[in-house]
């Protein structure tokens, strides 16, 4: 964490596509991570949520988005020089997650632009795909994420 | 949690705000979070921290969302007939959270309407806001969310 990152803004152009991850959902954690921040009972209860929207016990869609995010550390945000990100855009949770799941993310990126504000700095807007073993698309999102500039620049008007 | 709802959708008019919570952030929970699912070094390493535009150690935003989640369980979600969510937009982590911080979220309805190919179900647009006891706005939310009717009703066109 403290070795120089390999990858900065400029190693995302536009139209650059890469897949990551083999993150397998446990059923413990699944009820681990409800249990502390999304108890609705379709993500406790078998028999409830077999009646529910979701057909069967599945994640919280907040638990698939922090998976995703940690598919994504894993996969390659260790190594940039990234400065976090400002929020998440258009999070659709497109089919429920199950024990048994095997995901992964998929990323593209959109857009970039250099930091008006901060010289150093560089955004990059990626679009990701979450999918199962069996390329189900579980989940997508959209958001700008920070990184440091390999070469800094002046600061736009 | 198998008791009768007392709020359906019909209980979300347009324009509608209420305040839930006092979510204590502690440090420990802090980096339990983001070492299991955002081990980025600022959100585990003080120092590192420091130097970031965090400018201290902060949450994950993925732990925001999700301790966002369990204040709106607490507040009203466990006696609503709720269905769940699709998604969620416009997520922006406005500020840093920071152990200590003891959040509340605000909750405002932007608009309703019956689902067009499910007669029980409706879905609200809220607007969220999460505060802390000084009244500083860390993150904002919109997004819809799905609940039986207590009025069933004809599919519409």
């Amino acid at each position: 964490m403290t070795n120089k990152p390999e990858l900065y803004w400029e190693d995302f152009p536009v139209g650059e596509e890469a897949t990551f991850g083999a993150y397998e959902v446990r059923k413990d954690e699944m009820i681990e991570f409800a249990s502390e921040f999304d108890p609705q009972p379709f993500h406790l209860n078998e028999e409830i949520a077999k009646t529910s929207l979701l057909g069967g016990l599945a994640t919280s869609g907040w638990h698939n988005c922090s998976i995703a995010m940690r598919i994504m550390w894993d996969g390659y945000l260790h190594k940039t020089a990234s400065m976090g990100a400002p929020g998440v855009e258009e999070v659709r949770w497109r089919k429920p997650v199950y024990a048994g799941d095997i995901l992964s993310m998929k990323r593209r990126t959109l857009e970039t632009r250099r930091s008006k504000s901060r010289p150093g700095m560089g955004l990059v807007r990626f679009g990701w795909e979450m999918f199962n073993q069996h390329n189900d698309l579980k989940m997508t999102m959209e958001g700008w994420a920070m990184f440091e500039c390999r070469t800094p620049h002046k600061a736009e008007a």
